[in-house]
């Protein structure tokens, strides 16, 4: 499942904190069950124009990710979270809620990842199974 | 935009390959018209199930993200390219499947980011706009 996050009107100090976006992310999977493989990385972001500045950090997650993208100077961020197994949505939301200090929140959830894999889409076309019928005598 | 897409039935060589999704990824965003700012950083997981295992990369680009997983045992990948503005989503796809010879794909478009940034969201709940209006006498 991929849980994408659009958060507003948040806590700009902390969007603007790449320690506390760094311990956001190195805590986050474990509270949903999911195994870190590699990070977090986080960095700041000195856009042309101050508006689109911000942090950004990213965790590898067995298969799959998590990723932040803030822009306090408009009190808006990006958060994705994406896993090969389903997860417990609300949680992952209510946990970002609460932790950005967010008023407002769109959210889309993707239903793809490995528990929507399609097996019969991994058949290159035009191959076809072999099925045994009796014998013609 | 954020431009979601699973590729199934490609070439699993290069699916294995971590220098090939290096290079991809380096090269992707130019291509796209995107900024790289971070990365890319690729690696491989070893899963405890070995159709589980394969590479993951991704790439911080200016406000946004490029990344990449793929199970090569299943001959199955997912693709995020998330920009803070709009980018040719036809060109992005015809790059991916060509790169990595998918012959099947399901793809998503989500319009988020700073190109549908919605500023009355932004605003604290509770305050108001102060108009000032005609004084009194």
């Amino acid at each position: 499942m991929h849980l994408l996050i659009d958060g507003y009107a948040g806590d700009t100090q902390r969007m603007w904190d790449r320690d506390f976006v760094h311990k956001f992310l190195e805590e986050f999977p474990a509270t949903l069950g999911m195994n870190k493989i590699y990070g977090p990385v986080v960095l700041e972001y000195d856009a042309p124009k101050p508006e689109d500045s911000g942090v950004s950090g990213f965790v590898v997650i067995a298969e799959s990710h998590i990723s932040v993208h803030t822009f306090p100077e408009r009190s808006y961020m990006n958060i994705d979270i994406f896993s090969c197994k389903a997860f417990d949505s609300q949680k992952a939301l209510d946990r970002v809620k609460e932790q950005f200090r967010l008023q407002n929140m769109k959210t889309w959830q993707v239903d793809r990842g490995l528990e929507h894999y399609d097996p019969s889409l991994a058949r290159p076309r035009g191959v076809r199974e072999q099925v045994a019928g009796p014998a013609d005598n």
